[in-house]
């Protein structure tokens, strides 16, 4: 940490600084400018942080300048990580992608929903039995039901379950289903659940809440990976910004940025994160240009069926594309698609 | 809703759209134009919603005319509400002050704490047990002993105590403690505990989520006036911007404009809007100045030694000038203070 | 300024950032920590800037501590400034309003939205000749025309006169008009623009871009005052956030920020920012509660005949509301009412 | 335009909107529903908004559902457009590269950029004589020495150049040596230069403003065409968000959404809006991958010598990547890289 003395700060205003942060444990150095004072901190940030420095008379500012996280991040752990989903990889070196219906709605329109996503390329199914919604009118899903559907459903097809947990109370029960539990945007700073799918012994997908940063995301990952838990998987989808064209402004920045900060895989969300079916394509190939380690899409058999979000789901008539691009585009960043664990003689419809 | 149909859309496009709005039991009037056919539609949005007019073909634009929340709203109930919090109103003709430590550290620092609050004007004591951090290295707070802590210094103040709970797993423990329940702002979303806080027979505290458009935060009012409990108070605590010189930017707009759609009280945070001391008093003046119902200040009786967020909190020096502000503004706006419960006859230290 | 070497930086890239620190005429701290090594800077930030600090080889971060301007910041001229307009001052100890029609559109519109000035408490009147539109096809002013107009009221009225200027090539032609010459949000970085009115020897209103963050706006003020005018008011009129149910997001917070950081008088528009007539009188009183210098009022005799802007406009029926409020708050925070400069004797329809 | 009355509006209120739209040449649609009237409004948009239907009794809404620019929509010219700068195209089919220092310093600096722009598959070069800062004592650009050099390392090159314009005084010298016209971010709603750049005779860069919606973006185009200048380039540069890992957020959306709107030419700058030197290869990729129809890049010799944004700049080592990448990614897109004009026979580095 760096503290910056104010202008008219005197020297008994930084020698209590320095005195406090002695008294703590850590080391104080003074830099004297003709205008202002710097005192650098060495030693451990939390005890700093308890001392309230920015409180103290004769301080103008308290810059904090290492990351809060710690397991998750790669200054701990160089090397990217790999991320195992009911034995599907992801990580680098690979495209993983993940897609299905935004809500599991029956049997039949989730295996239909689970054919297309093979199709699309896909190596694991989602699908949401629980909705988190704005309004209380809005569909909210078929809870457990909707659970026994997608269970039934990987084992017709083969493809491991990724679904959305959203109350601590039901996180054992939903782990009871799924290969993988998702805590959705508005529920990235839900500290119990964070907490809760950090001991469940399943791989979490963690998606980026909407008004988030970076360095935010990476601490609730640093909630679960406290528990034990570091099978997570990063997931960008659109941040909220004052642009209305779109439901959300798609960060692909955010990408490499959370690679370089953090040793987890990270993919992206084009279907929600700009919320329009035409854009679904082009922000798929955006986002493996910019080098996301998978992809999750929406699909669904009938869009203008769909009991939630049906304005971005794929039709199966624009299938084809999305296999097209994740079968030639990956080789071009030395990446291939990972193909459905069980019928990896299989390809794509795109090849 | 209003369908706006595109450029080239057909007469058969737009005979889809009337087709289908006839079908779920709606009507819908045809509005054709020269370069544009827009298509009003009456009936239930929740049927409308249902039928995907996005995706039909050309269809370019489907706009929601009707706001996703009733109970709370003002069209339903015209009357502005008075909310009482162990006998404390909160609502219009009013001015109530929450205050108390951001965090409850000991039953000293919160008795002390509560002193300054009844000093500064409070009618109500704020205190966290469970304090939701963004990293899982900062103090999480004391837990249950917190809440009995809050209990004692309830009863050797009279102050009724305001706290947040974030787990619905817990809202019956702290809801036996607690006279209010607040949900934190990272919270706001986190749909099973609005539905847990709804159920559980307190009055709410709903702060507004630090990215929450006004109708998102209304609607998720509205999840807990579902469950029956309509004795909720909006706190706004100011929203995320690009400006960085305060921690959050206050919107001050929002509280007129909520008092409008909602006939719930508003409330104005001045203490984690800012996130500056040398803010409080001066967004405390403008929080009674744009009409607010009350304030929520953080105060403690050693801002450097608090464990959370003391950069914020107000020395017992500041308390003075609050005390001048809540009793000489009020009557201006048609206000009075409210004055502690069991202590009427005593006035705040500004009188 | 702060350097902040990596965690894997070498002594010789410590070396390096002294060595270039030093050749530029600089002196250099080192503050060496287990995880990270600070290097603190004293001299010139212009000097540090022009060595790239941020590119060289194991160099994290750099970090500014001192504003980017000088001429208009309180470290270098403590006493906040009282600014003189034909006579009218703005600052500290007063409240001066500014009102009058968002677009000058005849001779009979003005003279009657002047005498609404008046009457709201107004000493300065406002009118725009030249009107900066999103859209080419939107009213754009009567321009040289609409300056006369303003002459003829100002004659007949005596309130001196504020004005925008849009065109580096039209400042002097506006200037021979205006006694104030405003800069609109849209132009507050267009520094060609800043330098024109900073050798134009009237006082200038420079009103915050809608997204320019606090430090930005004092560095626009910057650049009129390096032309040798530090006659300037900064007006606060809203920033662009994500809300939507207001225009702009009025950010209160940033008048007692500014006030800070720079001696000019600070003013709110509370007309702009909300772009809703129904927010003008709550925002007006906070705007003076949170501690403004003044007030910028659109008022109009016929708001639905406005060619610009007419859902903001104060119609004559809610005049006499803002006439209570600045005549009665004021004296609360140590103001008075400035009063129209030929008219003392006069006072304001609320009084 | 769709007017949405408000619950409790009396038929003579609808009336009332209806007479004035008909008295304006336009018609008006009633659609009248249980608790909502809506009118369809059908004629000029531009005749309704002098009508400030929002300020009559009874409205609760005026929503705008046609798009304020006609030129440059796809609406009025369905086919995408190709703008040719001194021969080279910028258009669908093609992936066009510019590229250059982000400031000239001297021929020698400008000259060895030129030459590491072509490595990079570069055919056209940009770089900037006038240097619109935040503070004005940051560099400012050389000025009309500047352009000289542009043009004597053109005539040493053979590369057309493309440099900034900032005061509508100097459009006609900048022009007589440029071959592209930029507007900044910063001067995007500067309409007195926009309507001197449309009448000046050369094609124009249009920079996004960094918190201008995309509608706004074309609407300041519209200003340019309205001159009767047509070869317009929009450049997406990144908006302004909360988040601060980079300096600003690529919109990667904004591509199609405005290539769906508008015929012109979309390109991104990758240096500019992440301004950060390690994401512009990834954002290059990105860039491609979403379909722009170029790309603007900064590079310069020696970064850490640049006197502006030298921390985005590519060095030489930097360069062969993007070679390849603009070479092997665009036949995936059904694109080729646009080679430089005299050169056609040479090929860039990476092939």
């Amino acid at each position: 940490m760096v503290v910056v003395m104010a202008p008219g700060a005197t020297p008994a205003d930084v020698e209590a600084v320095v005195y406090l942060v002695q008294s703590a444990g850590g080391q104080a150095f003074v830099s004297r400018g003709l205008s202002r004072t710097i005192v650098g901190l060495v030693g451990d940030v939390a005890d700093f942080e308890a001392l309230n420095l920015g409180s103290l008379p004769g301080v103008l500012q308290v810059i904090r300048v290492s990351v809060p996280f710690k397991l998750v991040s790669r200054e701990h752990h160089p090397d990217r990580s790999v991320i195992r989903v009911g034995g599907v990889p992801i990580g680098p070196g690979t495209l993983t992608v993940i897609a299905g219906p935004c809500a599991v709605e029956s049997y039949e329109q989730t295996l239909e929903a689970a054919r297309l996503a093979r199709s699309a390329g896909a190596a694991l199914l989602r699908g949401g039995a629980f909705k988190p919604r704005t309004s209380p009118y809005s569909y909210q899903g078929l809870g457990e039901e909707g659970l026994r559907i997608l269970a039934a459903v990987r084992a017709e097809t083969g493809l491991p379950v990724v679904t959305e947990v959203i109350d601590p109370g039901s996180v054992g029960m939903v782990a009871s289903y799924a290969d993988m539990l998702q805590i959705g945007a508005r529920n990235m700073q839900n500290f119990a659940l964070l907490q809760a799918v950090g001991s469940a012994g399943k791989p979490v997908l963690l998606k980026r809440g909407f008004s988030a940063t970076i360095e935010e995301w990476l601490s609730a990952a640093e909630y679960i990976a406290q528990r034990g838990n570091l099978d997570i998987v990063l997931c960008e989808r659109g941040i909220r910004t004052f642009e209305t064209a779109t439901r959300n402004t798609l960060d692909i920045s955010a990408v490499p940025v959370a690679q370089r900060l953090s040793h987890l895989p990270v993919i992206v969300d084009p279907s929600h994160s700009g919320g329009r079916r035409d854009l679904v394509v082009p922000l798929t190939r955006a986002a493996i240009g910019v080098g996301a380690d998978g992809l999750m899409i929406d699909v669904h058999p009938e869009p203008k069926m769909a009991l939630c979000d049906g304005d971005q789901a794929l039709p199966e008539s624009d299938i084809r594309e999305i296999a097209d691009i994740v079968v030639s585009m990956p080789p071009l960043l030395g990446r291939s698609l990972t193909l459905p664990a069980e019928a990896a003689g299989q390809v794509p419809a795109g090849v």
